[in-house]
């Protein structure tokens, strides 16, 4: 068992606690419904793959404030008017909530909630930063990941990329990512320890160098580890460099090339070991590889069996943020509830609970979405939102990770090709219900239309 | 006091434990020296501002495998063949080593080696991926906050983007890396505890949608934060939201737009305020703000006082990620020192332990740098590179953050302005020195020909 990577409610917003305490001493003791989502889905994404639940449940269920944050916020200036009662409310933080969320591994598309969370409106508050780093970051290298392991057709893919991720837990979170987004394991070691990931390893061109010869670090790598080396072969002159491992007699589980052009050197180099005998020599590439590239490279014939993606993939390098937004969308007080929308011009939400309900063509493939309101009911509609938490303890144990990965294999097979094309995917369709429009409508002329009369004042 | 972020020596890539065991095993114990740069600056940069290396230090300083971490990788196949001997260096490993370093805040370049580690060689290997992580992440958000800074010519810029960041604690580094840069402080709370940066916040869209009424959202909040509450104005109509203030007779510290079109409306919304009296009342902008959208709007005349920068500046969204390297340079065993050099057809890397010397116009301006030799002498050139920790200590107390930001902002105004510029900035003049070239070729001879001579055999 290992600690939760983050527990610390300070991990949030200024204006979360700034927010909390007007609420407090307002003494507003509405429970608030938060829907978290992607306004918009990134030109070069067809469709998103969701991730990072796990961590954001495993924060819900550890959050607390420390004594010594408790004294931190009180010497902030901002809090000088605010009474004792608040912080001894924060001593005794808890997140009672519960949380509805469509499952890791599913792809799922923009304005669809990944989760709501129902709570007090100050728990829902103060936890609004850390749940959308955790689902947002998750989410791009998953989705990276399957984009990368589809244009690898069939070949394993290995998550490289810790060096160059944002941080190094954003490297730990990447290899756990790009795992369950099909990649076949990671080199970031705790990422295996912490989350039962396999983990590979190779070379490094500084092995070679601490060698005067580069035969004898060859020689010497392969002798402590007889079936598991990979050995480096770009550190000089590639060819030569299996010239040597031949001529040396050594059977080594694979070479790999990190420099020059991959499809020429992989066709030499597969030559060479076959010529040789060192049929069951695998060829590993790596070097600034993302799905683009390794597409071109196995169309041009490069004779690779594994690829190494580090920095595009633990970064998701074309694409290293998305709009994830987590809005009010219902308030309960008093026993009513009320639902909430936004109209800022550009920034338009949908209000009301909702239940996002996928539909299946005659072979089984998924078809469409219509995001809905949870109470409406579609027969033919597979409901993707569950309950996870309920009372602030999770619903049910956490799956396996593996599990998760096998669900993200088998979802993303239920995807037509043309939605998972690497580039001018087509939009996959999604609507919203009646029902969700005519919310919409009446949330608007509610809130617009008073607005619009005081203006005119 | 707080707890380092990161002490667990798995935050590596299997590769380095792999070869660390080698080392072991064949009994290497040579000394190494590994130098960790930038191989080309991206295109978009003209320069990158050093940030990180306190949180490299740190790691150093506390770098640990714990009892359950060992138990793990004894258990991994890849290691069935690895005796006792190894695992137990494991329990004592500690790194030891020196470490040369350029300050943070200090411009640096392409092959400028940010930081030498001098140390046993399995230390050295160890160490590197974290090392890599630490300095890559901050460096690049560093750089990101110094041009927007620039681009907001005064006015004060917030990080705002921790729900974007790849992942929790990827937030609450970019908000160091982003004070450091130049940021007048952030939203992140536990940024301030951990490292005291000033903390912002305004007010959500929800705290808004909360009340039935906006003009009363205002209200409550105003009366508990009298002095420093920053009312949003977006939600439904930003011009009647101003109107609802005036006549409400609040006197907010300021009012946030965070969307539709900046210039206008942010005119507009000054006019009114000045109209009204409320002159002391300050505009924020915020909404997917980056160096170049504040430098237009400021062009066409934004009434802009503060910008919040979120995403962009937090994900560094435009360059997210850097070819940072870190290459073994030098070889110490039995008493002689060896320099190592890689020639890999597209990824050269300059052997032997180095120093950057930076040269100065007459008025005090950077002029250019020189990439020479560590014992190389140039009495008109300032040596960047300094011992930072000696034997696994530091040689000296971490600096407060709050004086590496005036560091930094002394040492950029010292860069000429050209080099400064958003868009297409000219190369700094950096060039290797005679002496080092030199080396270059003599490695480039005892490594390469002998190679040849065996390809020819």
């Amino acid at each position: 068992m290992t600690e939760p990577l983050r527990r610390s409610a300070l991990l949030t917003d200024l204006y979360e606690l700034t927010m909390a305490a007007a609420y407090f001493e307002n003494n507003v003791q509405a429970s608030a419904s938060f829907e978290l989502f992607v306004r918009q889905l990134p030109a070069e994404r067809g469709y998103l793959l969701a991730a990072g639940l796990e961590q954001a449940l495993e924060f819900l269920e550890a959050v607390r404030f420390t004594p010594d944050e408790i004294d931190f916020l009180r010497r902030q200036e901002v809090f000088g008017r605010v009474g004792d009662a608040f912080f001894d409310y924060l001593r005794e933080f808890r997140f009672t909530g519960e949380v509805w969320a469509i499952p890791e591994g599913s792809p799922v598309f923009a304005d669809e909630p990944l989760l709501r969370v129902n709570a007090p409106i100050i728990e829902a508050q103060v936890v609004e930063t850390c749940l959308l780093s955790s689902l947002t970051f998750q989410t791009l290298v998953a989705t990276k990941a399957a984009r990368v392991v589809e244009a690898a057709g069939g070949r394993g893919v290995v998550e490289f990329g810790t060096r160059r991720a944002h941080g190094p837990e954003a490297g730990t979170l990447a290899a756990r990512a790009a795992y369950l987004g099909g990649c076949i394991g990671t080199s970031n070691v705790e990422a295996g320890f912490r989350f039962g990931i396999p983990t590979y390893g190779t070379l490094a061109h500084s092995f070679v160098m601490a060698y005067d010869d580069e035969g004898e670090s060859f020689r010497q790598f392969s002798r402590i580890f007889p079936d598991h080396a990979i050995l480096l072969i770009d550190t000089y002159d590639t060819l030569a460099a299996v010239d040597k491992i031949i001529r040396l007699g050594l059977r080594p589980r694979g070479v790999r090339l990190d420099s020059g052009d991959l499809v020429t050197l992989s066709k030499a180099v597969r030559h060479k070991l076959d010529h040789a005998g060192l049929t069951e020599t695998r060829i590993f590439a790596s070097g600034d590889l993302n799905e683009y590239t390794i597409a071109d490279a196995l169309k041009a014939g490069a004779a690779v069996d594994f690829f190494g993606v580090g920095t595009e993939l633990a970064t998701s390098k074309d694409v290293p943020a998305l709009g994830t937004v987590y809005k009010l969308v219902q308030l309960n007080e008093g026993g009513a509830s009320r639902s909430r929308a936004k109209f800022s011009e550009d920034k338009r939400t949908y209000p009301g609970c909702k239940q996002v309900f996928r539909f299946h063509d005659g072979n089984g493939l998924y078809s469409r979405d219509i995001i809905g309101l949870l109470e409406e009911d579609y027969p033919d509609g597979e409901p993707l939102l569950r309950c996870v938490m309920r009372g602030g303890r999770r619903t049910e144990a956490a799956p396996a990770l593996v599990q998760v990965r096998e669900r993200a294999r088998e979802k993303l097979s239920l995807l037509p090709a043309p939605y998972r094309q690497l580039r001018s995917a087509p939009p996959y369709p999604v609507r919203p219900s009646p029902a969700l429009e005519a919310l919409l409508e009446e949330v608007r002329h509610r809130v617009l239309l008073p607005a619009a009369g005081e203006v005119a004042d």
